[in-house]
């Protein structure tokens, strides 16, 4: 619950091939973010399909229930393109000509496909009487903007992503649903990302911000990549803008979470590492076992990661750790290839052989079979090789998520694990 | 639109960081697939917040309106996880323990974090009354399925992917829908990937099909790991099933596409390649610079890919493809260290180094800088080694889509040529 009164919002997405699961919704997303940077709180998704009546029934249901509420999909000119007269429809208008659009349409179908432009094609220039008229560069719908009767301002826009962008972006769109924010523009937004510890810990560590700050708001999420809390802030009346608070918000967290916190907003570990590098001037290289490339692959996300990354070593097989590594034979026969020994060895083997200043190598059950007793699924070995030697840790991934996110949360640690070091933080603790 | 009567479904999401756009709701699309397959028709989609009184409030107006209703997300160990308790309240009863459920997430939080559990953890082993308790394996929340006082079938899961997923395959999620299907069955849906084509050349082929056909109906969309094309059919009064319908569709998908076509359904490329190699007990390795360990991640997805993969190289940086690979450093003086010649030098070099029967590799501009007007952002290419000598194949990657997105194809055409050549299809073409 928002403590201003922000204006709300409804996004409603139309079309069979959306509730088919053919293709996936992007729109709602995006639309959302924008939504929420003007100062509007998105209080629903809606999606439905295209049959008769679908859309006179919800937006029955939706009028007045939000200040805005915008929709994609059903603007096109086939038959299922229903939204021009159930709009019309539900408002008890007729359509109305946008001025010269019939024109336009049937010069750009002339233009383009040598013949005459059929009716439904034609009828894309149509919209209900009393509606804003609201242009689409990227496409032949136009879009429009209508205030329904219980007082919903209604911004109706085309599926395809180019074509309601144009709309929204550059047809007025925006500026139709912005009358309603009032200078809202009252909201703010940042994310906190964290590794090295489960949720609960981090949960543990801001419960009471969690539970009762209502400006900002504050959200846990996880997933394989790590921990990240939300920060939600309002304007109030009187009181600090939101970026200021979450400002203050910032500094509160830094105290409370200290070296777990890795980053905000867009930033990616993996990002965070090659700056690290980058700054520092250093290089570095990788070994790896149970993660099977994700590492390097994380790494070489980055867009001028060749400046610090020297490549590296998939060794899945023993006979590889041994003969492209120069790790013991002696240490896997006694340690076992899953071990605080076998891990240091790689990583200073990567390094040496490598020339690099750094090594980072993970070796451990990924399953989802091999696991023993005492060598469980999830259960991953992760080395860093220095200019002041090699060390290793242990840590017990959420095994229960699969053999995918094992390998992810490998990752990640190893980044962080090489993180801390580079920024000169306590080590990654092993997680018994 | 569906022909036949058939009863009907409403996926909820719930999640104020689904509203506020921050992470992309997966979890419906895939489970309006599944329940299409089931026989039930998808109404609609609502995502929804967690704010107090948001479920209660849904649950009012979906309940009565569909056969059955699934959620996700809500059910976790947080205070905002409010599924269980609104449930509960709306349907007025009690919260109820899943027998033993407790004790185990008791045991389960002392193994992991070495303390006591704190109560909001426990909570999660707590159902409303009168539902069915639905295990999750992969996550510590329980699912549940109840019927609503108005008659709809409610199946809650939690929002994590791999936890939904669980509940719903293995934990008895769908099973508890699929009497409320009974024997629909009447609709079924099956998908068809390809690979070394682009998306409007695969069109070409089946232009017809996608136009007229109208039972199944055909669909097509294209990403970064290639084109799939889409079969819906819908069982007809006096006509064949839909799986005969299907069968067919596929024997004619195949006669279209030829080689092209990899897998269908579930199947992925990595997939198709690992149970290839086992079925010949044949070992690969990988050379991997532009796509920098994309190759090795894929083959090691699979699980049990250790039988087959042997490990590789990530050669990012030329001294290390000279020092690795024993790439010859005039190769690279002469030709660039993208060019046909040192693709085939680093499979050549890996297979030997590796002692694999086949290795593939892959060096290219995956941009967004470093192209040149002789070799643009997106040249890629792709070297396969075997038992009969190496070769190189070039390919020309859709580059606006981005690096990641570069690399992402190259890896499916690496795996895409090392498919070929181990069913004995045609090469993979060059892409001009």
């Amino acid at each position: 619950m928002s403590p201003a009164r922000q204006p709300e919002a409804v996004v409603l997405s139309i079309g069979e091939e959306l509730l088919q699961g053919r293709i996936a919704d992007g729109n709602a997303r995006e639309f959302a973010q924008e939504l929420l940077r003007m100062g509007f709180v998105v209080r629903r998704f809606l999606t439905i399909g295209d049959a008769p009546g679908d859309l006179q029934r919800a937006l029955g249901e939706l009028d007045g229930s939000a200040s805005v509420l915008i929709s994609t999909g059903g603007l096109g000119p086939t038959a299922d393109d229903r939204v021009r007269a159930e709009t019309a429809a539900y408002a008890g208008v007729n359509l109305q000509e946008v001025p010269g659009a019939v024109a336009a349409l049937t010069q750009l179908f002339l233009r383009n496909l040598r013949e005459e432009a059929p009716k439904p094609f034609l009828a894309q220039g149509f919209v209900p009487g009393d509606a804003r008229p609201i242009a689409n560069a990227a496409g032949s719908a136009w879009a429009f903007v209508l205030d329904l009767p219980r007082g919903t301002r209604y911004l109706a826009m085309p599926g395809p992503p180019v074509e309601c962008r144009s709309a929204f972006h550059d047809g007025g769109g925006a500026a139709a649903l912005a009358e309603r924010a009032h200078g809202a523009a009252g909201v703010a937004f940042r994310s906190f990302h964290t590794a090295g510890a489960a949720e609960s810990a981090i949960e543990a560590k801001i419960r009471e911000l969690l539970a009762e700050s209502e400006n900002p708001r504050y959200g846990i999420t996880a997933n394989a990549r790590g921990v990240t809390v939300s920060a939600l802030a309002f304007a109030a009346e009187g009181g600090p803008s939101p970026e200021t608070l979450l400002d203050a918000a910032s500094v509160t967290l830094r105290e409370r979470l200290g070296e777990l916190l890795w980053g905000s907003d867009a930033d990616t570990l993996p990002e965070v590492v090659v700056r690290a590098l980058v700054a520092r001037g250093a290089s570095v290289t990788v070994a790896e076992s149970c993660t099977g490339g994700r590492i390097a692959a994380a790494i070489t996300s980055v867009p001028g990661s060749s400046r610090v990354f020297r490549g590296g070593w998939i060794c899945y097989a023993n006979e590889s750790k041994v003969r492209e590594l120069g790790v013991a034979e002696a240490l896997i026969e006694h340690h076992g290839a899953v071990s605080e020994e076998v891990a240091i060895a790689m990583a200073a083997g990567a390094r040496e052989r490598g020339g690099a200043d750094w090594a980072v190598s993970a070796t451990g059950v990924a399953g989802p079979d091999g696991g023993s007793e005492a060598k469980p699924v999830g259960l991953v070995w992760i080395g860093v090789a220095g200019p002041e030697g090699a060390w290793a840790v242990e840590r017990r991934q959420w095994a229960r998520a699969g053999r995918s996110s094992v390998q992810q949360q490998s990752v990640r640690d190893a980044l962080d694990a090489l993180r801390r070091e580079l920024s000169g933080q306590p080590r990654l603790p092993p997680r018994p």
